[in-house]
């Protein structure tokens, strides 16, 4: 019943093993390459023990080979570091194979703020403009016609679906928000590094990035777009001893008293033909472990009077509706196959 | 195009959790009842968010109640404690209705061993004989005709599993082995006990119930089936600060000297085709990461020439394949559907 | 050389436990008494294993009678809830016992937004006046000569310190503060209550009580004082899968343009003198661990120019220096011991 | 008051860590050089934050140097691998300085087991037979008058004390031992591996290296010491999910029915004057968080008559007891200290 053939360029990081866990359950899509530049040779379930047994079990990983990749696929997903990705989605792309780019490469509109955030030159502005930033809920229609598909951030995705229907109804003031993230461990990838090793993490919390992050202009980009204004945020991140997950809170203030249940209806109304945006009901707040190896965006609402605020809680499972799942959903539309295609996971609890 | 109607006798348990999990993905049962004496009367999604949107997030809980459950449901699963699932029972079979029992009530073929482990007499003594210990490698073809399935233990399953191959190939001495296990914290269960609080498991690790664990008869019963010799193991068990998961180290020593080579190749052969037990390449040890979710059973196997000894290591996911996965796979076979029906999972790593 | 008799009402719980471990490396203060309704009868040991071979070891739990306790000890920590608290302290004082009181009863100055926040109305108002609220780096010489301490709560503790210097200084704005807070399980105290199993807390990760957490007016009352002006805050607090540590990221606007350095001079300067008020290097921010078992409050700062924010993390343990070593610090000064007696401890990382 | 000077050859890892934490609450012993070739030049707080403040905060890291450890130090402790310690250590007994060396390259009495084990030729095997295993419930006395200190292994810590007593009585058989230890993921070191990070490691288990763990032969030379066979054990090792603890099931069969008591009797007697040796109470059995951060090795004692096994449940703390603390031990008796003078520490527990 597979109809398409993937190909995926770095199967070695959290987003690539991801990746590798839901095309083991995708009956229309069929992974046919896999590559890694340190893993080369050996088979996908001699680098993760997890697969023994799937359909992806003997697929032997080879070298990034852009002309074997085109010969053999109908589209590539790309996961590989910023930097690294946009010179391998030219070739591609030129060679008319479809990529989903889940770098930042190609998410950013303005060539300079890549440069400036990411600190180094764009080497293919010319394709920016063709990419489409491929959040679902916002760009369906433009990412079923897309040949690149810049896959949003984890934390982006967690943000602007939190925030796009407050924003979008204009009830809240554009300057002065505040959004404190959190992420699971799996954000800060799978490098050997002291940092993330186990006993660096666990039982312990930190703050990172503040003011600084380089989901910043991706953010901003996005909820400009969607308000119509310039927007300046003050974006936040820090480190969870958990595997999967992002929380993001945002802090926004009301422009005038609103009732919780108005709020509530109207975002339930902008998500209502959204299946993986749940809005949950009043006095309940998202948890990570709810929306853990899905598509899921909870979205929890809470209006202070004392502060008149409206804080938003979003939570999304970084590497699935973050990174791989979503990316997987973008192929699924600009292959022409239903978005949920292999995606309708029900939440690993607990 | 579901074709079985199931009920859920005992929702609120982690057992029960599991259960509406795999259900909510399962295309050819539906469960149309879900109960709880403390719950009754909220919806599902409401006792678990995590189940918001899915087609079972507005099943309303009920009280059990035998005669509306015989009315509604082909099959019922009971989440209940040893003690009270066998009455239940008792009266759904007696309306016609399959049962797949999660408890301990009908695993011990001796109503004696029960009342001596679990301290109580059994009630329904008369129905053991016909309930079928549900581990579909061994008793497949018992299952498909079964009325009432004893669901093994999570435990006994590991266990069972691992010393399988060796014990029937008679390669391995039948006295003296030591089984020391480990388990996830699920396997406490969901009440509310200081001793299963957070900061009373996390990031520490201890011993329980050394040498009188009540899952010890059920695995002494089914290795001396296998073996046909009477079997007194030495079975013990701990506690990880992990959410699913059982890793099972069992000692035995060799009769005579065999090669690591030899016995994998009788275990892969032994388990040739059974889909969920996976024999691990030489050197590879399995991890509770790698079933996570899963039906999967991974099997390490080593020799220790030092000592003459072979260590099998087997591995599991405590609430789904030593719980409600296991339920569910036997009634697909009771139900004449394909065994794996709704239970081909990828495993969740990381 | 123990010179003065302590009791501990309530050892049941975490702060009586952290009290116990504190007490038995404290060499001037003896733990005489050990009160719980529920365990009384049992030595420490008995409860509490950690403690075994220690000087407390044998320590018989007794009933809370507050003419025993008044009899045998100088001081009394009270480690129980808000509500039971008031009325012991007020036996207590009212026989010359010196009161430490961990709960809430006392830390607010007015008794209507007691009433207001905690539900109840105050039954010892009298007492409120003469009640010190237990901040050694705000209040040292008032604590030296206090009958009762309303000991701080750990959320205060750790939001006052990070804002005390900013908002002294008058070089941030006093509206539109925004404190979000993460704080580890034991905050959520050691009884048996489902959301705090280990299975549902581990792995994940939680917004709660946004907007309406009880130690708002806790902190708004202390940080108004500090500024001299009439504060509201956004405080908001979050569950983290750890034992121990809050971090809280607040959120503040500069009234003009300052440099980090001279914002880390002047909270190097303020808290020159509090030898456990640490204020990171540039560049540094807190990790929970770093505090892990210790009095240390440490302080990172950050300036965001874009959005002109000052945004200070700070990290304490919340059972150590949010409750019971805080408890502690108070003890001493009040008994007229230096002020870290017992308390100077090297932080367990990792 | 400190009157001995010490030096630390290797601080980066987890037992520097955990030296240098020690080492900042102890009053007779002062930290004046800590090496390190790749972090040389930082001060300790700019390598571990967590020590800002304490005495050893502005310590700067020098390159390790024996002219000049010699020269500054009464002692120096070696925490660096094996292989590469055996000639420092060398070059500082020749200097007359005091080694107590972490690594295990004194530990085995015969060089040619350490080199079948290791993989490598010992450089100075001269030197072995003045090295003395550093277990002081064993071996105090020759600690005194040593030069040269074997610190022992972590796994051999508390396999050694839970089995001393009852190989030292002669009630269990000396062959068919098994050992199934497992280990927080300290005990793995702190260098940068894929195979330590947080998300390999958290919410899994796993067992590894079973039967050809190096700690062997060093349980092996001690357990036949102790009772004067040439036993052989089967040792088998595992991966926990926690920072700290080692918890070790011994698995032994008893020569002849001995009640509970009886055992327990034997061991309390052996151990009556060892402080840090807890053999707990009938019925209760270690967690690895009531030895956290300490000295104490507890021991619980089961009886299996249906096996007619001993089971000996023993739990440390490895950084602590298994390292770090056992080697301050050693150095307060080679100087003269009492055993326990800045080892009084009491579990941080939770």
């Amino acid at each position: 019943m597979a109809t398409f053939k993937a190909g995926l360029v770095g199967v070695t990081g959290y987003a690539g093993m991801e990746l590798a866990r839901l095309l083991a359950g995708h009956e229309q899509i069929e992974l046919v390459r896999a590559t890694s530049r340190s893993d080369a040779g050996k088979t996908l379930c001699e680098l993760y023990p997890s697969l023994t047994g799937t359909c992806l079990s003997e697929l032997v990983i080879t070298q990034p080979d852009p002309d074997d990749l085109a010969q053999a696929c109908d589209i590539v997903f790309m996961a590989v570091p910023h930097g690294t990705a946009m010179d391998m989605a030219a070739k591609l792309l030129s060679r008319n194979v479809r990529v989903v780019d889940l770098s930042a490469d190609f998410r950013l509109r303005d060539a300079d703020i890549y440069a400036q955030w990411y600190g180094l030159e764009h080497r293919e502005p010319q394709l920016i403009e063709d990419a489409v930033f491929g959040l679902p809920e916002l760009y369906a229609d433009k990412i079923k016609d897309a040949k690149l598909i810049a896959n949003p951030g984890c934390y982006p995705t967690s943000a602007i679906l939190g925030l796009y229907p407050a924003l979008k109804a204009g009830i809240v003031e554009t300057d002065g928000i505040v959004i404190d993230s959190k992420s699971g461990t799996t954000g800060a990838g799978r490098g050997a590094n002291v940092g993330s090793l186990f006993c660096e993490v666990s039982d312990s919390f930190r703050a990172y990035n503040l003011g600084k992050h380089r989901h910043t202009p991706e953010i901003e980009q996005e909820l400009s777009a969607i308000s119509g204004e310039d927007l300046k945020i003050s974006f936040n991140t820090h480190l969870l001893p958990i595997n999967r997950g992002i929380l993001s809170t945002s802090y926004t203030r009301l422009k005038k008293n609103l009732q919780l249940e108005d709020i509530f209806g109207l975002y339930s109304e902008v998500y209502s033909t959204a299946p993986w945006v749940r809005v949950l009901k009043r006095g309940t707040l998202p948890e990570t472990r709810w929306v853990r190896g899905t598509m899921y965006c909870d979205i929890g609402l809470v209006v202070d009077p004392r502060t008149n605020r409206l804080i938003v809680v979003s939570a999304i499972d970084n590497l699935c509706r973050g990174a791989s799942g979503q990316a997987l959903a973008n192929a699924n539309l600009m292959l022409g196959l239903e978005l949920s295609t292999g995606l309708n996971l029900a939440p690993l609890v607990p």
